[in-house]
Formats: C-alpha cells, sequence, structure tokens
C-alpha cells in the first residue's frame, strides 16, 4: 500500500524529483510552462495529495483538534460536536473525537493520546473534576477551551458556558407566572458542577416567591432513564405538585413518558419544563416548553476562541457567557 | 508553547538525552536502577508523552482513521460513529469525523484532506456515487470500508451493509397479516442507492400479495421535514390508506407528528413502520413498530474490518450483510 508521491510523478514526467518539488510548492519560474502543465495534469491524473504529516513536524502545526465528550450519541453533544467540526473545517482543520462517558479514566487515556498524536488544541467536555487531564494539556502547553461544563478554578481556563443558573431562574418566572406554585425539581449528576449552578437557580428563584421545598427536588442524571426513575418517584407525590423542571431535556422526555402513560393530561394535570432545547423538543408530541441554550453557537465559539489560541491571536475575554430564551411550545 | 521533551528530563535528571531516550524506550540494561528511577518518575511529574506523529512517519502509521458521514447529528449515523470509535479506541486508533450533508463537493475535500494526514485507513457512508473520492482513496493507496450504503460496483469493495430490501419485505409481510392492504411507501432521497433497495423490497412484497398500487408510493428524503411533507401529502389520500411504510424512522416520526395534530388515531385509523430502530423510536408516544437494523454492531463490524485489512491480515468476505429483525410496538 503506498500513497502517491513525488516520485512517481518525476518518474512518469521523465524529470526530477527536485523539479516536481519545485512545481508543487510554486517555487518554478525556472521551469518551461510544457514541463509545468506536464506535472501538474499528472499530480491531478495520479491524485497526489501532499503529505501534511511531514509539513505538520516542521510548522509544529498538525491542523488537527481533539474534543473530550461525554457521548457523541446524546443530541446536546453531536450538536456541538457538529458546530465544531463545521467551524474547524472551515479554518482548516480537522476534528478527532473521543467519547469518555464520563469516566475519568477514560478521559484521561484520550487526552494523553491526543496529546501524543500532537493535536494543535482540544475543546473539552468534562465528566467531573478533571484535574489530571487538565494537567497533562497544561504541562504539555496544549490549548484547550471547556464548553458547557465547568470545573474547579474555570476562572482561569479558557470557556464557553451558558448562564445556568439564570435561565433555571427564568423557567421558574415563568411557570409562577402561568400559576404553578409546587414545582418539583429534578437533578443533574451530582459531580457535574452544572447541576448545582441549575439546582442553584431552582432554589433561588423559589426562595424569591416563599415557595421552596427540599422535598420537591428529585435525583437525576442527565439521561432518558434519569428521568423515568426520577417520574415514577414524583409520581406518589403528584396531588400534591403542579409543575415539574427537569433539569435537561433528555430527562423531561423520559418524564413525560412515564406520565402520559399513568394517564395525566400534560399541561392540564401537570406542566413540564426542560432545559437545552435539542432537536427532538419539536417532534415530539406535545412539544416541549424548555429553557434554550444555544447549542450550535456555544460549540462554534468555542472551536473559534481555541483557533484564535493556536494562532496566538490576542484573545480578549478567558470565557464566553451565553444567554439563554424561553422557548414555550405545549407543555406549560 | 511547547510540548514536554525527552530534554526537559534530561536537564532536570543531570543526564544525556540519550540515557532519557533508552530508558524511556526499554532499552536501558546498562543504565542503574536509580537513574531510570529518576527518569520515569520525571517523566510521570513533568507529563512527559512521546511525540506519536514522529513515529507515524517511521512506521508510516499514524493509528488514525477518519469517518465520513452525512451529519453525525442524526441519530443513525451518532450511533454508527459512537461504535466505530468504541472499536477504535480499544485498538489503539483515534477516530477523525467529517459531516458531508451529502454533497459530492465536500466529501471529496475531506477525502483529500484525511489523505493528506495519513489516516490509515476511511470509513464512508457516502451521500451519492462518490465516484471522485473513491477514486483518490485507491490511488493513493487507503483502504476504507463503505458502511450502511452501496455504490455502483460496490461488490469490489470492502464494506457492512445490512439486508434492506429483505427487511422492508419483512415489514409488509407483517402488516399485511395483521390485515393492512393499502400501504403507502414513503421513499428516501433518490440518489441514494439504498433508497431503490428499500423500494424494490416494498414493490416485490405488495406484488406478492397482489396489492401493488404505484399511486400508493410517496417522496421523501429521510429527514423529519421529508416525513412531514409525505404525511400532508397522504392525508388528501388518508381515507384509502390503512398503513404507512416509511424507509426510516426520522421520517416516520415527522408523519406521526402530522398524523396526530389531524386527529387521526394511531394505530386504530393507520399503522405506521420505521426503519431502522433508532433509539429515539422508544421515547415516542406511540413507540413506533420498525425494522431495526444492528446499528452498532454495524460500526463495530466496519471498524474491525478496516483495522483488519490496515493489519493486512487475511479477510474471508469483502462485503459483510446484516440482518434486520422487525420491532412491533405500539404503532401497528
Amino acid at each position: 500500500m503506498k500513497k502517491v508521491t513525488m516520485l512517481d510523478i518525476a518518474k512518469q514526467a521523465g524529470v526530477s524529483k527536485a523539479t516536481v518539488s519545485m512545481v508543487l510548492n510554486k517555487r518554478d519560474e525556472s521551469i518551461s510552462d510544457e514541463t509545468k502543465n506536464k506535472i501538474l495534469n499528472l499530480a491531478k491524473e495520479l491524485n497526489y495529495i501532499p503529505n501534511s504529516l511531514a509539513r505538520g513536524l516542521s510548522t509544529k502545526k498538525t491542523r488537527t483538534i481533539g474534543i473530550v465528550l461525554p457521548d457523541i450519541t446524546n443530541p446536546f453533544f453531536s450538536s456541538i460536536a457538529r458546530a465544531i467540526e463545521d467551524s474547524a473545517s472551515s479554518s482548516g482543520y480537522n476534528v478527532i473525537f473521543c467519547n469518555t462517558d464520563n469516566e475519568m479514566g477514560k478521559e484521561q487515556e484520550y487526552i494523553k493520546l491526543l496529546i501524543s498524536k500532537l493535536v494543535d488544541g482540544v475543546i473539552f467536555a468534562t465528566g467531573g473534576e478533571s484535574c489530571s487531564s487538565v494537567n497533562m494539556l497544561k504541562h504539555n502547553s496544549v490549548p484547550f477551551v471547556l464548553v458547557d461544563r465547568y470545573i474547579d478554578g474555570y476562572e482561569k481556563e479558557y470557556g464557553v458556558y451558558s448562564l445556568n443558573q439564570e435561565g433555571v431562574m427564568k423557567g421558574i418566572d415563568y411557570l409562577h407566572s402561568i400559576g404553578s406554585r409546587k414545582i418539583a425539581f429534578v437533578k443533574g449528576n451530582e459531580n457535574l458542577q452544572i447541576s448545582n449552578e441549575r439546582l442553584k437557580g431552582y432554589k433561588k428563584a423559589m426562595d424569591k416567591y416563599c415557595i421552596y421545598d427540599k422535598n420537591l427536588i428529585f435525583s437525576g442524571d442527565f439521561t432518558i432513564e434519569g428521568g423515568i426513575n426520577a417520574t415514577k418517584q414524583i409520581l406518589d407525590h403528584i396531588g400534591n405538585i403542579d409543575a415539574i423542571f427537569y433539569s435537561n431535556d433528555m430527562m423531561a422526555l423520559g418524564g413525560m413518558k412515564v406520565l402520559l402513560r399513568n394517564g395525566l393530561k400534560i399541561p392540564e394535570d401537570v406542566k413540564i419544563m426542560g432545559f437545552d432545547n435539542i432537536d427532538i423538543c419539536e417532534i415530539f408530541e406535545p412539544e416541549l416548553t424548555t429553557i434554550a441554550q444555544p447549542i450550535y453557537d456555544m460549540g462554534k465559539e468555542a472551536c473559534n476562541l481555541l483557533i484564535d489560541i493556536i494562532d496566538n491571536k490576542d484573545i480578549e475575554k478567558k470565557q464566553v457567557y451565553f444567554k439563554t430564551s424561553l422557548v414555550i411550545r405545549k407543555t406549560t
């Protein structure tokens, strides 16, 4: 198995490899048009593609970035990944993706692999505290941008987030404005700071209206199954609850299934709100009311920020925060 | 910005770079345990990670593969991508992913980039005929495996598919067995061979029961919107139809939305069947009856096949075909 090389072109054109190199690298002033055209046509015909790996070794750039995320089949992360890849490819970068399932061991292995492949930078949606992964990146001077998920000391690192607390508060304000008072809240994974941010938003808003009750908080984990399990518990208290705020859409979709199956009407019997605004919110019946994160824009921004860092551009702000917005559909 | 190098370790350990190299490459018989341990500890402390790119240049292997697919946010392809990445990483490979949106121009640009990055191989879900992409791969001796989607001359290429015709026939047999006779069919993109395969299955099965009627065939494109549009047309004929077979799940989910909104009961008024068995079939209400492709297994098989080719193993069969299975849920 062999890639087409300059030597292959040289042999067929009956010239030296040096001549081919000069033509293909546009240092061809001294070469006749006839020879030039012969070489360029052969390069096309033989599908010659320059080896950018060798170039990478001399320029110290591979024009490859890595994205480390929990699971590409989660619609939130597939949208983020799509946005990153779109932006990266329009700047001539390729993207390596890695699924960590929120496991720290996998995360570290991937970071090590990415560094060994000399990626120019990494975009990182962490599955926990990720200290050693972040340290490895720093020690090896590999630039990185955190996306969506905070870590301890995130104020010192580049990152793109949305305003989670404010988003949840916006949702509770709306539920309150349409008459809900007994609003249950389903949390995300407890080891993620983003879960705590959303919980804080819930507490603050409920406190503001003097309707906070810690018995209305239920455990979840950002998965459909997590939403199903939490909702089965909520069913025992359902007479006492008029709305459920799920801290992401996936849990809300799982939860709605349980509620509908148990003969409850949405929104008549119980109002439902999610967080994220993943694409499938709109195809579900009833369509899910949710707090929208600008998912695509966040991915795009993370990628552009990373490329600016790689290119040594001046960066005004290390962290970028996106506003969320309330999307009212049919479940409220 | 600088990666930790052997020289950094040598300086701190007060030894030569050659000594460090010997220790890290396990050619260290002549070196004292004390020096060895000092070097290994420093390597760990400084987060030293060997440069596999330089290694790649000498071994001609980058241990990186590319996947070229229409869109990572499509749940079918995110599942395939996840399976490929799982298998790849367990064999020590990284995966670069590329979204083509079924556009031939993008496809070719990506293939060119992947070849220039010296990927060891490519897994390819084509968006059309893809002649020039396939030719570029062949001319540069980059091994590739087609997945899910056929191209002209696919019998000569490595590929992993499911038995599409047989799958659709299985679905029609089932619909017939439960009393459906007027079964509409919504096609996929007309420029994809896989759409034609599924249509052939529909024709064969309907012919077998002498119930084929070409007026029951509607155009689609494998997207939710395509399903919505086709179903709006079907509504005009709805009195005359007792079941709809959508040639993928995404279109079925879009179509069900239109039907439910128009007050039709599923399955009482019209039975619905999809194709693929993507994860969200199960969270929808009513849950979608479908022809399941073993999506994860197909991705895994494609990746393992590619790695076997890269490793010059003997390959028994160039094409692998997976059987589909009927998954009966609540829409029939």
